[in-house]
């Protein structure tokens, strides 16, 4: 059966790929078209594979199927994981005409993408996203990358897939803080581009963490757009990429104190954003009533909105100097110009800065 | 002082670079109009680094410049080594601005060319090669990358350079072996689509190997050009640049079998240049005394013509079929058609294969 498909494309001229959303496409959909060779390495984690791995070997029915299974979790997201994939391509002599399929969420895509990008100076990999984060934002835009024990993401590549593909049942199988996480991610598109876009998610947040098929594909799909858009404008983040950065440089601060380990990506991505969402109004560029609003989406969708106990100014500080989307030594942040409106600066008032980071740390006294 | 240049241009749209041959060129350039941002790290091995880290240093008067010392030779290609330089970038808090300097032979280059291609998903670099072999070949095209345990520059990355900077005085310091090594890749333009050159070769050889400077920088300008030529004209080597591997699939043989440690590659490289060669010769494409002549150019170059002993039909064979030049499981060679016309085929004759092994290889009764 060839189910009914959601398309939508990523415009980057020859490198232009599809993104599908489609429940039950995962193990229906033959997506021999994309493979080029004969060889196929899937590369899955140890909760994914038991649920995902037979349905997503059915999708390549012409093709010689590997595996590789790795263990789950941002911790993993190292040099040494990485090695396991390359050992397998080696042992199993894929060649340069192989493909890698990415199963499961964004450490598994990151992983996957970097070593399509690197195994014989780079070959095919298509993305079969299983978590919400990984459907909305992971799978589209081509970086691919591991952890350095000092820094996220430090190394990696820009690489793009061949096609996506997002099967909204696989989030049925997601553990709810997990679901959680993939929403703040859902959010930021809202805050950064699009205010009618937030509009719908605070009118359907109740339906979406219910897990309502229509209301899920339909947050997929806009986000999708919206990080396609975003995307095709701006592939090497020079300008407009950036703005997908809002409350990741908070966040990654956030990841890195905690050591990848208590705190999920799109969590501290969340506490991030809401503190970028008080200095953007301690700057004058919002109102009591946004932040209130920024708030209130973030905790019905059951994110947190302050940074981890225990964290000081001085760990964020410290923390946000080496952070990549730095320029020439100062920090550089995305924040709001209102809602559903944000832009990039390094030029904002630093005693601001400093009553953001005062508000939201409290001291252990 | 501003030397006179001898600039040519490797012509990849916006990538497009310039490289640079000349005589004191490295210590007199000021190349601070290829760098970027305010950070330099310069990366060189043990060996090259007494001799020119301080020129190479004072070609960035405007920047903060750092530097990693690695240990020297191929067996150092590896995840390990290239971490080193990652450890670097990160305790030293260089950002995506950064410019990475490649200061010594192929193994630097490649290393360092690997590390600005991954560190933060790409940044800058610039190449000031030191030996000939990686003045002719390795800084010219954008190959980087690693080695894997199993196989030679598995893992790796497209990323072109800034700038190429050789200076023909550094070869000064060459020991005679690795001077010879260059030399094969020198002879090898000459075969694969340049017969005028390859008799210029003959002419010249003995002053090439008395280390003479002006037909020196001839023979690495017409090198470059022949290498820029093809680069610009198959980047990702879909084609032609397929055949600048003529000698390379029975070398990475050799090396692999050697371990990468008692052969130089391009040792390795005239060996395969002499079997692909007599290959040619068995089918039909050159005659008996076109391979005297190749065999008598590598000889006067003070390169192998022979594999090392001990090596058998049963070892190549093995070893050629994971090379990564192999599509769909067939061996994949560069053949030639006529001296200085070379071509990339998988149909040939298996019996006159087998004789070619048979011949180099003999059994050790």
């Amino acid at each position: 059966m060839q189910p009914k498909q959601d398309h939508l494309n990523v415009e980057l001229g020859e490198r232009r790929y599809p993104i599908v959303i489609e429940e039950g496409s995962l193990g229906s959909m033959d997506l021999s078209p994309w493979v080029a060779g004969e060889q196929v390495l899937i590369v899955s984690n140890e909760t994914v594979a038991p649920l995902y791995l037979e349905q997503a070997r059915a999708s390549f029915p012409g093709s010689r199927v590997d595996e590789v299974i790795l263990p789950d979790g941002e911790r993993y997201k190292t040099w040494e994981t990485l090695n396991r994939i390359f050992d397998v391509l080696i042992d199993k002599q894929h060649t340069r005409r192989t493909t890698l399929v990415a199963l499961g969420g964004g450490v598994i895509g990151d992983i996957t993408g970097f070593a399509a990008a690197t195994w014989q100076r780079g070959v095919d990999f298509i993305q079969i996203p299983t978590t919400l984060l990984a459907q909305v934002d992971a799978s589209v835009g081509g970086k691919t990358g591991i952890n350095h024990p000092q820094g996220k993401n430090m190394i990696g590549a820009f690489h793009q897939p061949r096609i996506v593909v997002a099967d909204p049942l696989t989030l049925g199988s997601l553990p709810p803080t997990e679901m959680a996480a993939g929403m703040a991610e859902v959010i930021k598109y809202g805050l950064i581009r699009d205010e009618h876009f937030l509009s719908w998610l605070e009118e359907h947040m109740d339906h979406l963490m219910a897990m309502q098929p229509e209301p899920l594909k339909e947050a997929i799909r806009r986000s999708c757009e919206c990080k396609a858009a975003i995307v095709a404008e701006d592939e090497r983040e020079a300008g407009v990429r950036a703005l997908l950065n809002l409350g990741h440089t908070f966040g990654h601060a956030i990841e890195t104190h905690t050591g990848y380990s208590d705190w999920l990506h799109g969590e501290a991505v969340a506490a991030g954003m809401m503190m970028a969402t008080d200095l953007s109004e301690r700057l004058g560029y919002l109102n009591y009533n946004d932040s209130v609003r920024v708030r209130q989406l973030l905790i019905r969708a059951r994110l947190p909105v302050n940074p981890p106990e225990g964290m000081s100014p001085v760990h964020f500080r410290a923390l946000m100097q080496v952070d990549k989307k730095n320029v020439s030594g100062r920090v550089r942040l995305v924040l709001l110009r209102a809602l559903g409106d944000a832009f990039v600066t390094e030029d904002f008032d630093p005693e601001a800065f400093e009553a953001t980071l005062n508000h939201f740390c409290h001291p252990l006294d």
